[in-house]
């Protein structure tokens, strides 16, 4: 079981998944928590050209492919092994997040990203996903809230472009509405917690 | 003009490369003279992923997938911007390498690992192609005969991998009669010149 984690800046999805894995470790299921890069080494090298603030120049294909390269990288060494071996693997953030951000908000089209991220994922998509709704401004003013969270090149966007990966993820949610799952995520972080559960447990009990 | 240049390690391409942008020089023809990464620094950082002699873990698909980030990035800086102010390009190695060393040598698929060009060229392909054919026993000689030259990872391969690449090129001829030209890079430097020169000149009176 391939679980993603998707949803926009500050949409808490990251509070989320931990809990998950503190009851999937209580109720002794086998799983990963993992993120891209993941500590991949290639990944994390791939990671850092991507993220570097000095990169300001960087093209919005030539971001698309970094991260394709890097989800590869760490799919091929650590979701894959996990999930031959019966493990859960609960993923942060995975293909939806290249279709929203580099399909959609950096204007590439949803479509060439798919292709793009086909070559790298070769059919392994995720068993279901879930879908961290939060309005754009509410999940920026968590972010500014938050001062232990680094600041990389992405969080110096402007307001209009985490608006428009937003309507990204809506579009992606019209795409797949039997893979992906949506979570109110303005809600309290217990009622997110316990939707998220309700949705798991009733996939583990298939 | 996009002129770019071809062939298996050793085929002296870089050699001939210089030699032309020399000519062109003294024919006061603007030109730049180039080759991935070309000193643009997001494909520089890009490259040293690639070619660190400690990553031997990379998957063939996340290396077809850098190969095509550091492309897009040079292409958008330095090979698009020339093209458009009329300036001819010369280029050791493009999409073809790719094909031949990806695509066929790594068993991805020639035709996969053209799609994912696609992506990152978006039909910008050069004009015409010299192709440097020399026996990969032969070539590998040469190499081990320089020296000066850099050994990376891709030159810790076995000689059944370079034996590869060079059917790869083979097919890939076979798919682009018109754009690529054959040049037996067995003979001496000045003949192999001078055949180039002539296909350049035909082409540039057109």
């Amino acid at each position: 079981m391939f679980i993603t984690f998707e949803g926009p800046e500050g949409a808490g999805k990251t509070t989320i998944l931990k809990m998950i894995a503190k009851n999937l470790e209580e109720k002794q299921y086998e799983y990963i928590q993992t993120r891209e890069p993941g500590g991949i080494r290639i990944s994390e090298a791939i990671r850092s050209v991507i993220l570097d603030k000095a990169h300001t120049e960087m093209d919005a294909r030539t971001e698309a492919l970094l991260y394709a390269a890097s989800r590869r990288q760490h799919l091929i060494e650590r979701v894959m092994p996990a999930l031959e071996n019966g493990t859960i693997v609960l993923c942060d953030r995975f293909i939806d997040s290249s279709l929203a951000y580099q399909g959609y908000a950096r204007n590439i089209g949803i479509q060439e990203v798919w292709d793009l991220n086909q070559f790298a994922i070769q059919d392994c998509m995720p068993t279901f996903t879930l879908y961290f709704d939060i309005a754009p401004e509410l999940g920026l003013q968590r972010i500014a809230a938050n001062a232990n969270r680094e600041v990389n090149r992405l969080d110096q966007e402007s307001i209009s472009f985490h608006k428009r990966v937003y309507e990204g993820y809506e579009q992606v949610l019209q795409m797949f509405p039997n893979r992906i799952y949506r979570i109110d995520a303005s809600k309290s972080v217990e009622t997110v917690f316990e939707e998220c559960w309700k949705i798991i447990t009733t996939h583990l009990n298939e």
